[in-house]
């Protein structure tokens, strides 16, 4: 049967999508090493699409890529996609396809998915946030993603938390990605008094903690320290009604979260009046850049508006 | 003539209101010292209610005020009003005047008279901060108020900006408006090397700035530093038209707008990849406030929907 949408997410190494029937329910999967060019990226997924449209036609096919989106369509590639800055994805896409496309920024669209299938399900003021190799996020407002006058909204990861912090690859020092993410994991572990950590992988330390290992569980409650600081940081800014939390660093489980949610309770601002607010795993874990894209593409081809706050 | 609506502004030390014609002219205004305690403020808003409204009965009446309000118009009152906490303005106001109300934070109010009749008039997002003696802020987006679950969004001046820097009487370290404020201003100026600002007010280094004094200079670049790194911050996060910026400092005019406005190219993020964000000086006044809880309290009046954000 024909999809009603194709979904894809764009990372910095592996391109996976999705096939939906009408119901939601993934009908097909492929995952494949990320095409070297934005081009070849196009011209990978229009295969995909006629391929799984069949003699149903192509469906509609939305992208979540791992860079600033324009509302256009057009990416703004960061160093994980060298070559793809300026490439209207959108236009070329739609071309390939002859169909409906979206294309967004890649926590944008796993933002959407959770909203809208996942762990904030039918949540009208939901912030996301992907702690990984650094941060993505997202603003859910009113029921509507919110991209921003330039598409460039949810940019959590470079609000400055530490003027004197370490320098981003972005120009600023101090950014919170450089330290609530896996970089920033390796960092604290490299920096630690035992100095048993000087050369070893964000995911040992993660292990070690699983452990039980008490110089690793001091690094991790410092990571825990660094996510809610920055957590608190958007309560103050939005008050959600939820945050979910994603991304590869959310695999620690409660290892990480129970000590998240603890200095959360700690540092929200008027904690005092208000109940604390829910920090909510992801539900959706690797696929839900690609259901968040193929959602927002048939929500275009629906006239809807997701698309448009 | 009866007013379409009437506001007032309850501040730390005055309660300022205005009388609206249906034209949005404003017809009538006092200025008293605060009330003491949040009923006898009740009561001041209802005589002057039923004094301006006169024969043609008591219009609605809208109040913005100086400390985080919950979504059913309850106070939930800091330092600055003491005595206030966990009254509920709403309802009491309403017994005392039988019509429609809106309570709403001061700068809630002043955000949403700036975007319908002041700087940002008719803009779609637009974020508004109110550097006095600490932050005030909200946000609109989509067009509309938008308050957080518990009415509590917009509280810029809390997030934090340097974990180690001065204790908040919020609890926290380095809140942003321990620096982008008149309070961080005397701090800045008291640490400046020369010495000479050892015990002076924060107007007195404005006034030395306008007057050329080049250490007193260097005071405001720096606090024009702080006041860049927090609007950066909220611009990564919202992506918004623009910042509209009130309050107190923002009589230096440009003395402190251009170097913020500087350094905002500097530390936003993706700079090369957007326009500069337009950080327009608030146009309204010490009326903004009053001005918006009179626009609130007819929007309320009318069954709109400014309020449901």
């Amino acid at each position: 049967m024909t999809p009603s949408a194709i979904g894809a997410d764009i990372g910095g190494t592996k391109l996976l999508a999705v096939a939906l029937d009408a119901d939601g329910t993934v009908t097909a999967e492929a995952k494949v090493a990320r095409p070297d060019t934005a081009e070849e990226a196009v011209a990978t997924l229009g295969d995909l699409a006629h391929e799984w449209g069949g003699d149903g036609g192509v469906p509609p096919v939305g992208v979540g890529v791992a860079c600033l989106v324009d509302r256009a369509g057009v990416l703004r590639a960061g160093p994980n996609l060298p070559g793809f800055d300026g490439f209207h994805f959108a236009a070329r896409l739609a071309e390939r396809t002859g169909g409906p496309v979206a294309v967004e920024n890649d926590a944008t669209a796993a933002a959407w998915a959770e909203q809208q299938i996942g762990a904030a399900r039918g949540v009208a003021d939901a912030l996301f946030v992907a702690f990984g190799t650094g941060i993505g996020g997202a603003a859910i407002i009113g029921g509507a993603l919110r991209h921003g006058v330039n598409g460039f909204a949810g940019e959590f990861g470079h609000m400055v938390v530490d003027p004197a912090g370490p320098l981003c690859p972005c120009g600023a020092r101090g950014c919170w990605e450089r330290f609530a993410s896996g970089s920033g994991l390796a960092w604290m572990a490299a920096r630690h008094p035992s100095g048993r950590f000087a050369s070893v992988r964000g995911e040992a330390v993660a292990t070690a903690a699983a452990d039980g290992d008490a110089d690793a569980i001091e690094v991790v409650e410092e990571l825990a320290g660094w996510i809610a600081l920055g957590i608190g940081n958007l309560v103050a800014a939005y008050d959600p009604q939820v945050v979910v939390v994603g991304g590869g660093l959310v695999e620690m489980g409660d290892l990480l979260l129970a000590p998240v949610r603890r200095r959360l309770g700690e540092v929200t601002f008027a904690a005092a009046s208000r109940p604390m607010v829910p920090v909510l795993a992801a539900a959706l874990g690797e696929r839900a850049g690609a259901l968040g894209a193929a959602l927002l593409a048939r929500d275009v081809a629906a006239g809807g508006s997701a698309l448009l706050g």
